[in-house]
């Protein structure tokens, strides 16, 4: 087995999810992740902690959810009082064919992913991480060769994270203390709040409030936002692909959206609640150790230079104590490239300008 | 995809687990058994059944059960919570390498086996059924090829278990009525009380208390075990191959052993705890569909003209309302040929002579 298999599951087990002797891990297991699963396994047991693998197959759930009716039962209970139980997380992905549910229709998709809110709560309670292990499908997907998407992924995931964590400390100190933020681009002039929220730095670890392996992006939880945006960056959504999305916002609320790919999956994206239309993250991806686009979220939206936005439900840790933010059954992020002939504003002072932070 | 393999997965689901709209159906899903798990997805949707499935990798315990320390907390809570929490589990063995735990530490597995006792006590009271993915792994142990052995593996499963029930009922009778049984063989005179218990007619399915597919024997839980008893059929335990065993039997309890190969696993076995000693299971296999030893537990113990003990756990359909068998952390079993030179004996009747029952 490739060394950097066990060097990405000692990362995650011990870096990010902090891993301790007695926690109860859930590791989620995706069709093709077994071999990241027996480096996690090997982890997991040196730290004497408890292991339940999950089998996160989309073959299994395409079948699944293509013969059921399409009213389904909420938050099941083994799988809301396994995730209640649970310490920890670790949701390894690693896909066999990214689009093995591209047959399942968009509101049976929809609707059990509404069903299963609690689950997903449950499982977001816990100290939860997800990373992802290279497959031919991946590397597919990204339109690369297999070992060279295996060197991609483990450069982006095998890094420093203190070291980056000191970089994005500045972003998150001008989000903290600012108000407004502001984006201008090719077809973009959109203004969202930030104020009373906190930006997370995200290190890849859950001592940070950072859930994603590799990582590398400062995010925060706007409201109010005004104005449009192009999306620029090539998407994925459950095996879907979307693609040039401009989004136009009204007191906070998507009121008027287009796609030249994948519209009708956009239009569901937004009808599945009422915070669906809302945004629930800014994110400023400052991992310049991620250096192309691959089609894959956990990747390009931490990729130096651009700006993601997600429609959906907010991430509690930007929120005050006890204040719930947008709330929805989806999150979905989409990206614009902020490399060139762009500008980022916080209360009218440039932060970023065609892809060089003031402090550069 | 082979159709048997959806046709497998309608017996499992609809026949055997009798799976209804708004069951909670937790599928245990093996390294190699992907194509049946897709299927049972298919049949678990149309029924309208909740589904999870986990991940049993033989090579993920492998490497969590060698790095860990060895004090294994009792029953981690989220499994403990999920089994809880169900009402079907759905077992689906397929292995990629039956030899994949070889190297575990006899000791390791047995503790490991100790400390999840409540685990597998909350699967037993789940509606439970245990079948077999056909897979190269499993074709290699039995000695066929692939072909030859998915072909073996579906004329088992997929049979008209109805009619076989109806001939299995006839044994069932003789043991219920019976007080005492007694078999003679080569190397072998034991006798073994049925006395207050009751036979289960293993037709594969929970409506009958069967909860192996394939099935096809009568099995009860004996007592009182006297003598000695040759187990010339082979056996692998754990991945660890065990041949030619011999047990000797005083007052119920195991007082001396032997075996060809791997007599330090059979040890281990014995010595898991008080209830390892003595017999949990007296099984008649009745199954003529299977045709031949393959080396696997689940076809072996039910192939005609066999007779199998287990020492260990006693299953709670055998016994008197409230009352408790022989309880143990395991449930091993072990098996002889009946076929030529043999006689089974009930209260001195003889029931079954060189192969031939009395009704034949």
């Amino acid at each position: 087995m490739d060394e950097r298999i066990h060097e990405h599951a000692e990362v995650l087990v011990n870096w990010s999810a902090r891993v301790e002797d007695g926690d109860d891990v859930v590791a989620v297991v995706d069709e093709g992740a077994h071999d990241l699963a027996v480096a996690v396994g090997e982890k997991v047991g040196e730290r004497g902690a408890n292991l339940l693998t999950v089998y996160d197959s989309d073959e299994v759930k395409r079948a699944y959810l293509r013969a059921h009716e399409g009213d389904f039962d909420e938050n099941p209970a083994p799988e809301l009082a396994m995730y209640k139980n649970a310490d920890v997380t670790l949701w390894l992905t690693g896909s066999t064919n990214t689009m093995a549910k591209a047959d399942v229709p968009g509101e049976v998709q929809q609707a059990h992913s509404k069903a299963w809110t609690g689950i997903r709560n449950a499982r977001l309670d816990t100290d939860w991480v997800s990373t992802l292990h290279p497959t031919r499908a991946h590397a597919q997907q990204a339109g690369m060769a297999y070992e060279e998407y295996r060197d991609f992924v483990y450069s982006a995931v095998l890094r420093d994270w203190e070291s980056l964590a000191e970089e994005m400390a500045k972003m998150k100190t001008i989000l903290d203390e600012g108000s407004e933020v502001r984006i201008v681009k090719e077809d973009t002039d959109i203004t969202m709040s930030v104020e009373g929220r906190t930006a997370v730095n995200s290190c890849a670890s859950v001592a940070y409030d950072s859930h994603n392996l590799p990582s590398g992006e400062v995010f925060t939880a706007p409201h109010a936002t005004e104005g449009k945006v192009f999306f620029d960056v090539p998407m994925t959504y459950h095996g879907k692909r979307i693609r040039n999305v401009h989004l136009t916002f009204d007191d906070g609320e998507v009121v008027d959206f287009s796609a030249e790919v994948g519209e009708s999956v956009l239009a569901d994206i937004l009808d599945t609640d009422k915070g669906a239309r809302r945004l629930g993250e800014l994110g400023i991806g400052m991992n310049r150790g991620i250096d192309r686009f691959t089609d894959s979220i956990l990747f390009d939206e931490k990729m130096g230079d651009t700006v993601h936005l997600a429609v959906g439900r907010a991430y509690d840790a930007c929120l005050p104590d006890g204040e719930s933010g947008n709330d929805s059954a989806v999150h979905v992020d989409m990206i614009t490239d902020v490399s060139e002939n762009s500008r980022m504003e916080v209360d009218g002072e440039v932060v970023q300008q065609d892809g060089t932070f003031r402090w550069e």
